[in-house]
Order: structure tokens, then C-alpha cells, then sequence
């Protein structure tokens, strides 16, 4: 099959093994892929991961269980035993022996097909196109940060980076009725929160305050926490969704003067995004950049590090 | 009066200008101060501050109101107006307007005499000793790990950094049946836990498995979060009491991947802190390495440096 391969090195295969299906998992026929920040990272060496790229994706079942030949899904991208202290205590996504597909351990979707345990299958509504569907992975990373943090209309709210992730977490947020603001350095995107109604200024002209309940930060580089933390008010928190490759200069010590809470925060709830979806909270279309076939997925790549395209996807098997 | 002044350098002065009681102020004459790691940073850059050092003390009031004249005090170190949000909000300790004794923008306690606003005040119950008294300042801020973050007997807590604070930490946390360990790389400090019957380790013989429910950071470096990021348990907590001047080489993809919590955590409740002096739940004189005079008091700072001293003291004016 075709698939986009990191291997000391990015590279295009254009028969790379088939994946051949085992008990309890379908092989599933990709149609639509997206690019992720945490892609970029693992091709500078972020989590040493080697194989096929990719864990936003939307496709067919085509082999495995008969109950789900045929169905259109999307798939939650931690694999896990179910039988370690984690699993135990009701939390699967930090399984101490999992897998996640295109990150660590299996591989990915960016392929004609990927393999995917049964259960971490979830059927896409007819009504939820796969240009949104695409999406979902990341929307439930966004909500993620509301099911760790409480926000209600009175919490004054930074989104801190209007890349790919900001813009959604910004979404999912301005839909509590927050006081909500995006603080980034894309004018495409800044624009983009503007005719959503959601106030926005670009990072040059933002002075921070120290006046923030809550800053999401989003800008995937160090530099965005000290921000973070200059934002923040005494007591206030700051959701942490940036991860990159290596260490980061940080002073730390205003999180101890200012007994600041800084909550890692990762995957989220498939059902919340797909609902939002449908209930067209969020607008994800509108954040397509551009669109590449699989065979340009190097070239796709490099599009997704450039800063004046927001989301870039990979057209693999499109329905 | 006699005073240890940091201004671009560190100085004894036989004769820094006498302190002028203002209303609301109390004049009080030291009787014995503690040198903290914050004194070490400050010598350092950290805060930026100019002036006389110090902030943890005892000492008997010698002007200023009536009420308070002749009673022997400790005092809390934030001067706050009362009047900023912060104030109104019931953080006062975060004030924005506030000075810190010793620490920013108001002359410190490492001197004959302190000016401290009376509502700083507190009594010392007679049954707590100078020797003991002065470690109340400190001993409320490893109290306010535990106000901050709920401990009960089933913790598993880790106290990194077997110094001064991890010390009273430790002894703080034990009272509450916890599953407690301290590592550390001072031996006598590591002594002191066994003859407590805590559970101690050196550092070198510690290896991180990602299971403790809580961290405390008490270790003044970098590398005591990292660490600490790889001890905690995924959705776990770690409590940062650590301030260092300057910045770190910190990875911190390891708490958005494992979703953990990092709460900064400064200044604490007095009432607590003398609570377990009077119950006797917490030996603060076993710390003691050295006492110095305050004629000494340059010799001093560099003892409390050396990693062979626990708690290095200045005697001032002995009651």
C-alpha cells in the first residue's frame, strides 16, 4: 500500500507492506487524513517514534468484525490493555502498556489502510461530511481541556496560539459563554476567530496582565508558557496542550510565586466533538488550508509547518 | 543598626540607618532569623531586590502600638493593601501591591530591628521556643502544599529534595498516614528521616516508575522537576516549591502526555505551623547546622549554602 513513513527520515512508500488483520481489530480504508502539530514534532525526533505517520483520519472498514464491514469511522488512537493499573482505575488513555497509532508503537493512518482495534472504533453520523470528520480526533483534544478545567460564563479565558489546535479549543470554549479571548500570530486565523465573533489580537499587540482565570496554551513552543504565565492571574491555571521535541528555556519560578496551576492535558472525548459537530458549534471546514494526495504527503508535510496554512490534509481513498 | 544588606553584592553593615516606626508599623528587635534558599537566590539575581535581607524570624516588639509592645512575634512576610482584587478575593497573599519582607520592595529581618505592619503580627505561644520559633515561616509554606492538595492515608507522596523545606515537608505530610518517601542527596538530612521513621532514599538509588499520586519539588533545581515528571503518576500532581533565579532546561511534554497537574506553592498558614510546634508533631531543632552571629553574617549565607549544613541561623539580639 501507499504510506508516508518516518524512519530517521520522512519518505513515501509506494508499496509499503500491507497490514494484515488479527483478532479483534479491522483493518480500516482511509479517506481523509489530517496534519498535526505532533506530526511536525515526531519528524524532529519527538517521542523516537518509527513507522507509518499519522492519527487524524476518516475512513471505511473494509476487513475484521462482520458488525462493522462497511461502516464509515474514525478511531480513538490510544490502544490499550485494559488490564494495568490505569485501565483499572478508569484511565485508559494513560495505559501503561498502550499503543497509539502514528506516535508510538503502531502505525499510522497516513496509508491506504490501517489496522485498529475494534473497540476503538466510533460510526460517523451521515451527517457529519468527512472534511469535519477528519477533524474529530483533535476537536476531542480540545474538549479535553473543559472535561480537566471548569468554565463557566464568568471565567476570563486566553487562547494562546491560533494555529490548528487554538482555533479549536477556541471554539469549544467561546460555546460556554466565557470571556474569551485568542492571542496568536497568524493573521489568517486571527481573522478567522474575528467573523466568528471571537476577540482576537495578534501577539505583538497583546500586553499580559496577569489578569487571566484560565490560559490554554496552544503555540506549541516554550516561549508560549512564559507568556502563559505572565497572563495568568494569582491562583489561575494554564491547560498545557504544546508538546515538542527537546527541553525548553522556562523560568518557573512566577507558577511558585503566583501558586499557578499548569494541567497537561492531552486526548479528549470523541463523543463531545462529534456532537458539536453535529449541532454545528464548531467550524471546521473553514480551517482547510489545503488539500494533498498521498503521494505529495512529503510535500504535505512541509505545508503543515508553514505558518500561513492552518489545517493541511491528505486525500488518501476519498469516498 | 547592625544589618546584612544585599545591593549588587553582599555586605555587612556595623551601622545601616535605624528604621523609623510609622502608624500602623511595629518596630520589632530580632532575636534569632533563618537563612532560607530564597536568601541563596536572591544573592543570586533572583526577584531583582536591593536591601536588608531575610524573612524568616523571632524577635520581641519594641515600638510602635501599645497592644503589641514587649510581646514576643513572628511575623507573615506579605504587606498587602487590602484594596486590589486580590485582596478583595480573599488572596492576600497575592496582593498586587504588596511588598515582601526581605524579599521585594521592604527591608528584611537579618538586622537588629525589623519594621513589620502590625496586622503582621503574631504571638508566639510560650511553649515554643526561639529555636523553634523561627522556623515558623517556613514551616507554614510546607504546610500550604497540604492545603493546596488534599493528602490522606492513601497518598503515595514523594518529597524530592531533602533540604530545609523538604525536611518540614516531610514531617508536615508524615502526620497525615500517608505513604511517604523522601529522596535526597544530603546524608545527614537522609539520617534525620530514618531516626523519624520516614522512608528515605539517596537519589542515586532512586529510580523514577511513575506511580507516586503526588511529588513535591523541594529540590531548588531543574532537574528536581524532571524528575519529578517521570515519579508521578500519569493524572498525578506535583506540588513546585522550588524558585530558582534564572531560567532551566525543562521537557515538559511528559505532563501534557501524562495529563499531570503542577501547582505552584509559596507562602503558607502560620496557625498550622505553630499548631504542630505546640503538638510537637514536627522537630524543626534536630535541623539546626550552625548558628552564626550577626556580625558573621556573610560567613553565614555561604554556610547555608554548603549542601553538609541543614538550617544555618543568625543570632541577632538573644532574648
Amino acid at each position: 500500500m501507499r504510506a508516508l513513513v518516518f524512519d530517521n527520515g520522512l519518505k513515501y512508500e509506494p508499496s509499503y507492506a500491507d497490514p494484515q488483520v488479527t483478532p479483534g481489530e479491522c483493518l480500516v480504508n482511509v479517506h481523509l487524513a489530517g496534519i498535526c502539530s505532533t506530526d511536525l514534532q515526531i519528524v524532529r525526533g519527538y517521542m523516537g517514534y518509527v513507522g507509518v505517520l499519522g492519527h487524524e483520519m476518516v475512513g471505511t472498514v473494509q476487513a475484521g468484525s462482520e458488525e462493522w464491514l462497511g461502516k464509515r469511522v474514525v478511531c480513538e488512537i490510544n490502544c490499550v490493555c485494559r488490564k494495568c493499573d490505569m485501565c483499572q482505575a478508569g484511565l485508559a488513555n494513560h495505559c501503561r502498556n498502550r499503543t497509539v497509532m502514528g506516535i508510538a508503537g503502531r502505525d499510522g493512518c497516513f496509508a491506504d489502510q490501517v489496522l485498529v482495534p475494534e473497540r476503538n472504533l466510533i460510526e460517523v453520523p451521515s451527517a457529519v461530511a468527512d472534511e469535519q470528520a477528519v477533524f474529530i480526533e483533535p476537536l476531542a483534544a480540545a474538549w479535553q481541556v473543559v472535561t480537566q478545567i471548569p468554565v463557566d460564563s464568568k471565567t476570563r479565558v486566553l487562547v494562546l496560539g491560533s494555529g490548528r489546535l487554538g482555533l479549536l479549543v477556541a471554539q469549544v470554549v467561546n460555546q460556554l459563554g466565557c470571556n474569551l479571548e485568542v492571542v496568536g500570530r497568524n493573521h489568517k486565523s486571527l481573522g478567522l476567530c474575528e467573523r466568528k465573533h471571537i476577540q482576537s489580537r495578534h501577539v505583538d499587540e497583546f500586553i499580559p496582565r496577569a489578569d487571566r482565570d484560565l490560559v490554554v496554551e496552544c503555540t506549541g513552543s516554550p516561549a508560549g508558557l512564559e507568556l502563559a504565565l505572565c497572563a495568568v492571574r494569582p491562583r489561575g491555571t494554564i491547560a498545557l496542550k504544546s508538546t515538542y521535541a527537546g527541553r525548553g528555556e522556562i523560568d518557573l519560578a512566577p507558577a511558585v510565586v503566583n501558586e499557578v496551576a499548569i494541567i497537561g492535558s492531552r486526548c479528549g472525548p470523541f463523543s463531545k466533538a462529534i456532537g458539536s459537530l453535529l449541532r454545528r458549534e464548531v467550524d471546521v471546514q473553514s480551517m482547510i488550508s489545503r488539500t494533498f494526495k498521498i503521494e505529495r504527503a512529503v510535500e504535505a508535510i512541509q505545508a503543515a509547518a508553514d505558518r500561513n496554512n492552518i489545517k493541511v490534509l491528505l486525500k488518501i481513498n476519498p469516498s
